[in-house]
């Protein structure tokens, strides 16, 4: 960035909106960064569900063009895990504990290029506590970091290849034509995202305007469900309106993952479908 | 707006904060109008509720002094409908599809003085999503209108006569003195605002430190209204410091509507009352 | 502030986010005070709960570098409680209803230096609605401030003396030994925050490292309590990665007060403690 135009931090946590953690995250930045912008990703994310949130920073990165990001899903907290910024091969600054929900994004990013615990930074704020390294750790870090400090002035360096990742399911496909995909993330309406790209259904017959035959573990989903022995009928569409309230769809969603919807319904609660449940897909 | 002073960018949807959703069009428009400030006016608005969210935005507009107010509650995201810029003869911009949630804003501004479809304009960003139009149209739209580009430039010309419009109910006042109200809103309090400004009061013999007679359909309310068999007392007082805890009021809300309201409690459930509902009023 | 540095005004409230009470603050703020940056320390204090907006403001205060805090949990609003604006001898500047939800912060920051009644400050925006105070006079009252103005212009000069306060409990130190605390605040997640700090366990025996035997209201917990007639075995302990899932806790909190936790479960719930409830404490 340059000396004019003002710095964004991103900022992912599980903490909530309950209590006043994500406000005093904001205070310090601020107190350090004054000119900075904070976009607050979510804070939101199933508490504790480091893999949630790697993928919530990882699909908004495309769109969100901080010079910072920080992510904080840290059950960990006030253990031995290292504390992390990271530059990416492409620039991007990261900011989180080192338990994977950095790793989506430097991923996306290029790599990693640069990574240092910043556990004893001389940008903490001391006393550091043993619980809120929100506060006390990774706010002031990534705020010296927008501010312009140099990441090697961070904290001291870390090995790369020792850094903690996330795995993802991947999506099989099988000789008779079945698509065994999995279940990553679910949103508020209940909307299912699938480990399955547009691009992964080349050859497989399923496409935009094709009905798939669905099969869904019948013994946790609603009544159609059971009564279908888990298996429904869902046309592949652009969107929501393209058919009727309360039918099933298969669109790409706008992280650009195959998706299951109900129209005006709750997928993941009439099927019964939880993160890396299978779902087994074929076009009819 | 001048060079100076920061441009401002209202954003109301009906996103809730539960995902990353709004969080991602605060990065889209900040990736474009770096400078910008954004008013959250509510995320909130019950999902699909466009007639809420047009009202929500209406009221709110003579103290939000925005350059551009997004307004995203839209039931038919993906489908025809036409999205639009708007600017009203007082020179508020206002950016939202085109269903009505815009229409009560532009009536207070003075009426449309250009309406563009900014379905296809060239500042949306490419692929746009069938599902997020948030993302990839009305937030890249609103930030490079509020970083000074053309409206005439976002869009194609739409007549303004052909926009959609939300119609809101009136009150009735009848030969006999009974005022024919309709609930427009019901706030997180349960507290519940007419179709009725104090104005209307005039010559009707209702005012402050009269006590009413309110009549509801006692089908529908808590056990004390079934008891009434839909009629209570309410004195229209001028806030509810006036009266003790669990009375009903009557009173002229902060947005200038006649209301009911519980001290204390929820005038909405414990009454039985719904968006459109009838109340039905006179001095006692 | 300089010139050259924008200022911060930070927000506090019981409003919740549900309605647009939040952003339509915001918008006054901006409009005044368009460079302002503003933090959201939290719009979820239990609703006319002050006590507890006081201790929230109080415990941000050291990290959030704000030129003028607003705290707005004001169960009088529209009845006669004077409307605050303050200035403390260290030059924080405070804004809210004067019911004690400041008092905790001018403590904290050296007391009251100059303060003003701002019912019918100059900077309010007319006419003031009986039920919406922070749209009409805290908001526009701060930014104002924020913006530069004298707070001695700001409204009516008030005797610091007669200025309402919040009381706290305190911990008593029986001569067998025994700490007699009480719960203070209560966080999302259940973990319970006691009138008790660090320092004043000096001499008592309880220390880091030590189990101490905790006794609480048997009548009012859950299964595991009343079983054990309200007494349940607690280590000190830096932080909870220290124990295993379900296991209690005392720790001192990012607040620096001796807390009460369940690792992964909720203190509060499950030992039935409530604010003000009395904590026996012993060390084992």
């Amino acid at each position: 960035m340059t000396d004019s135009t003002p710095p964004i931090v991103s900022l992912l946590t599980d903490y909530g909106r309950d209590d006043e953690f994500v406000g005093v995250c904001h205070g310090v930045i601020l107190g350090i960064a004054r000119e900075a912008r904070i976009v607050d990703l979510s804070h939101e994310v199933p508490r504790h569900d480091v893999r949630r949130g790697a993928i919530v920073l990882r699909n908004a990165l495309p769109y969100v063009a901080a010079d910072v990001h920080v992510a904080i899903v840290d059950p960990q907290v006030g253990s031995e895990r290292r504390a992390l910024a990271v530059r990416c091969e492409d620039g991007t600054l990261l900011v989180g504990p080192d338990n994977g929900v950095l790793s989506l994004a430097w991923d996306r990013c290029g790599g990693v290029d640069l990574a240092v615990d910043v556990t004893r930074s001389p940008y903490r704020l001391e006393p550091v506590s043993a619980t809120f390294h929100g506060r006390d750790l990774f706010a002031p870090v990534a705020a010296h970091l927008a501010a312009g400090a140099e990441i090697a002035e961070a904290g001291e360096p870390v090995d790369p290849a020792t850094l903690d990742r996330i795995a993802l399911p991947h999506p099989l496909f099988e000789d008779d034509g079945t698509i065994v995909a999995h279940v990553v993330t679910i949103d508020a309406y209940g909307n299912v995202a699938l480990d399955l790209t547009h691009e992964q259904l080349a050859g497989t017959g399923l496409m935009l305007g094709v009905t798939a035959e669905v099969e869904v573990d019948s013994s946790q989903g609603g009544a159609a469900v059971k009564l279908g022995g888990g298996r429904l009928a869902a046309p592949f569409v652009h969107t929501f309106a393209d058919v009727g309230p309360h039918e099933a769809i298969l669109y790409e969603d706008a992280s650009r993952a195959v998706a299951i919807a109900i129209n005006r319904g709750d997928a993941a609660a009439e099927l019964g479908l939880r993160p890396d449940d299978e779902v087994r897909l074929r076009p009819r």
